[in-house]
């Protein structure tokens, strides 16, 4: 049995964890980290854990809990986890970071887009960006990994195949994103108040959202050479769910069949990501609770363009299900584990 | 392997009853009965079971499935289950009924309250009315079980104690009960529509509601007399949850004490009922997609009045999680098989 | 033209004031006052005021603003309006109190209730409770109004002509309440955040809600004599509306008719008072927008019980609106100037 | 006082007029038509309008209601209007009509678009585009107003002045746009019920949404040249309000000065277009229940794109508000008579 422990299980993030954790075979959480609320009854914050989770919140002990747990789960602010992580604790522990602090693997525009020094640079090499669709062999090696931003994870799947193949030409691609509400967080502010939010939609973080140069990254990887995208996420009324519009030019010659067969190619197998050929607009409602991640496509014409969307669920495949997939593949287990549950819906 | 059959599997209790039998390890579903989508897929009805669920819509011919699965869940509107079943059927396959047509035992009280003639009061005896924690050894030799409805269960175990201890006047019994919009089934109606719905909240059924004899017949067998409540129903804009608001006046001499105690008698040891003793209001959110009912109360000195409070997930606790419960009852499962998945939230 | 000063005008009630009064031909706000935004323009704080309001926020200046304005309206949390009035101010220009500071008349209860002490107690008689359709004549003469709570608004006016008229039992009288999320304020509170308030119905203040004895003590002498109700509110994922399910048992011999003509004799010649004696509910969307308070009911033979239903939206009829309306009396306009929006929906 | 008449005031966008005209000075609503609710009173099915409005649903007779009103608006589906239009009503009364019938100047791209053959081609060149702000002068001598599509009004606009002024390259240009609810209408369909809107975002109509010619015409006019557009609608659960996110790439030399000064020197003195040049994305919430488009944008020097932002309430400046600022052209009142309510918030 994996012992886990949780840095920020009173974010949604890290409630999140706890929730697939309850429900994953040959893992517990047995430290449950929060500093808003230590030594309160974790139940009593999160009461749908009452009678299910009897712990009490403790503080963010990194050398504690390195000698307590074999995974750390870092839910937490950007900086916190590279101001904790060490050698030794690295050293007996594997760790999965929730937050952006060794996803790029470029310092300086890290610090440029997040506004705060790196406490950690030496790391941030080793470190695996857990996307474990593109870097599973990679992650099962590692120490230090890189749980992707929610945005992220969304956007890169829902293109990857046709940049990684070349049928679209990346520097026309724009992504348009819409999230609910979950991924603004728990934190008291007026504008995720409900009445603020409710009945609503607007955009934010327009041509500066600091999950583009992370999208840029990965698909450059893919595309072998750097290019630029427009990038913008959108506020939502609804708790869940990330929607993904991706808008691209489609390079001389590329047809519907060579598209569906790059996506076949890469995800038919892929046991949570789901890709439909039918042109019919895939819906976060059907992947709510899940860690699925549905694809589908249109191919427009008249403008020699296609239109990818790609759902998620923030919370899921966008933060906690994803890490507890990293996890999986940490510690040698199948893929899937814990992580069967359908879509709930409605 | 318990085979099982669902007859209206495209409808919203349907649909919960598929995802909850995905996750149940000793049953599975068979049989995707759905009169609306005869022959389409099944995933192209609910996309949340894309690459789940591959079967194709079927009729509801009951003979065969009397022959091809070992339980069926109709989940139906009222008149249908009562019009197929037969004694031939009920000596092959179990039923598990989540229409109204066998909870109440009185044939004139569902004439009058349903307004249709009822086809097969000669099995109403022996049904049994399937609120495990109340009946649970009946339910065990039963060949039909009556599953409760939303409101009924909440309601009644809510106050069940209470009643059954003689702690209140069951003739001061006011529960004014309000629930999510998936209660109201996915008929094609304006009054369910979005806009319709979203921003209002209403009572409907008011002194009229079918849930209100079946509330006073099983609280009447708990009190040992015959008495009247009022109930109303009310629409929330949002998907799941019930929440029960209870009102009656305390026996004279009654102590709070006196309340926890008959509280902790019934549910101590209930795996689906947890009951918060600090006053502490529950909120649907914390049931959301379980199959428990949180219960809470307070005590009003200045007007002798208790007020208790219920919530549960209405397609969980209040159709399809109950039906799974009483499905593990029959056929000598562990009661919380399959039901054992932490609520969602947010 | 009258001038209007609002202390807190940049809270939901006082924005909905900022909203009334730009459309009414006799009133104009000149003083947009908000301790937590001065200086700052009022509408970068309420973006749906660009272009329409080009003023700053300014402080809580009283004697300033008793000099600057003919009305002050306080929409500010309890205790500062009883803190800032005095005599000197009270002769210089009308104030109408949207705070609980001078609703009630015994300053006992009002310190019990709110935890605080009271610092004019030597108003509270001569203030005026503000209810327009029962008090109107006293308003009219008035300096001081303390406008009444939304809750109660909603709670008085659906029983009042019962209670006066003798037709219920009022000690039987319990009210059942439901609100939009705009009258938790505009506070940075992670209880009030979408993903709470989302998906989720709840009680709160169960017994000791703030309203409770405000309701008490006006019905009180509607009948000529003092009872104690039970009051329980709930939070409603909505932005605006209360609808309140109200309980009482019919004195004997009492039927629909005597019902319908004391309703008649109190509503049928108010403006705002609409009532339906066709048993349909209400609904919070039929009055989103509008200062109408919504009334219909229905008796219950078989409990000799009456279920009234009524509906305002809050921050109009329950806030603001009456506000203006009452207003409209002081300076003797037409009590319906600038009130005359018919409510929105969708 | 202007007479009026509305075929389908029944619809979202009828009963928006409705309510408009109710509050309009110059104007009386003399016929409420509606098919599905002949002999029905108005208010019964919009309640909002109880002891407001009086009237009695009555049929679609073109005749009669030429005879008895100054204006008839049509807010009925796609082909009614071009049905029942002629020579002679158009020789008695203005129509201005909400639906797509006169939009398209070109009748082969109506009837590909939408599927149906148009009743009276004879009509299309007379009528004219409705777009007040563009065609104001036409509108005016105008007898037949081809009232433009809700996502249109946004898209359009929102573009207009750098397209008009050559400020970006048309062939670059994508919309993607996210609508509320009340835009599919009050139909009964499974797909727009509350459990299936709600937690949910989606686009629909991908690259074939009937709206896309109609701004590809519109914007074309104003570059002096044809193009086609990528246009994608989306579905977000909440009632009114669309949101336009457009991309397009600046053309060489273009500062953030030229596009400041494009759009003021169109809107500057638009007494419904508010223009933000200080970046800050615009909100749905902003202009509910107005008639305002509201307008921001970012320059992203990374890409050399601009993302323009426009957003209005779908049903006002998106169907019944510019319908009545048409009527207001065509009667030589004053552009904003009737349409000056501030937007609503929350």
């Amino acid at each position: 049995m994996i012992k886990a422990g949780i840095i920020g299980s009173t974010g949604y993030a890290g409630a999140e964890l706890v929730r697939l954790l309850a429900q994953h075979p040959e893992a517990q959480v047995v430290w449950y980290g929060s500093r808003s609320y230590i030594d309160r009854k974790y139940a009593d914050v999160y009461r749908n854990m009452f009678q299910i989770v009897d712990a009490v919140c403790m503080d963010d002990d990194m050398d504690a809990l390195a000698e307590a747990v074999d995974v750390i789960f870092t839910a937490t602010p950007q900086g916190l986890c590279a101001s904790l992580v060490s050698e030794e604790i690295l050293s007996k522990v594997k760790i999965v970071d929730l937050s952006a602090d060794f996803r790029l693997k470029d310092v300086a525009v890290y610090e440029k887009w997040y506004g705060i020094s790196h406490k950690s640079p030496q790391f941030i090499e080793e470190a695996v960006y857990g996307l474990c669709e593109i870097n599973r062999e990679q992650v099962k090696q590692a120490r230090l990994v890189a749980n992707p931003g929610c945005y992220t994870t969304c956007s890169i799947l829902t293109a990857y195949p046709l940049v990684k193949e070349g049928l679209i030409d990346p520097s026309t691609l724009i992504i348009d994103a819409k999230s609910g509400t979950s991924g603004a967080g728990r934190g008291a502010k007026v504008n995720n108040l409900f009445c603020e939010v409710n009945e609503n939609i607007k955009a934010y973080g327009v041509a500066s959202h600091r999950h583009t140069p992370e999208i840029e990254e990965q698909l450059g990887y893919a595309a072998g050479e750097q290019f630029t995208i427009s990038f913008t996420p959108h506020l939502v009324p609804m708790n869940r769910g990330i929607l993904a519009t991706e808008y691209a030019s489609l390079k001389a010659g590329v047809t519907k069949e060579m598209v569906a067969a790059a996506y076949d190619q890469y995800y038919a197998n892929e046991p949570f990501v789901r890709v439909s050929h039918d042109s019919q607009p895939v819906e976060t409602r059907w992947v709510e609770g899940s860690n699925y991640v549905d694809i589908s496509y249109v191919i427009d014409p008249r403008t020699n363009r296609i239109i990818m969307m790609g759902a998620i669920d923030n919370l899921v495949k966008g933060a906690a299900g994803q890490a507890v997939q990293n996890m999986n593949l940490l510690f040698g287990l199948p893929e899937t584990e814990g992580l069967t549950q359908p879509p709930m819906f409605p």
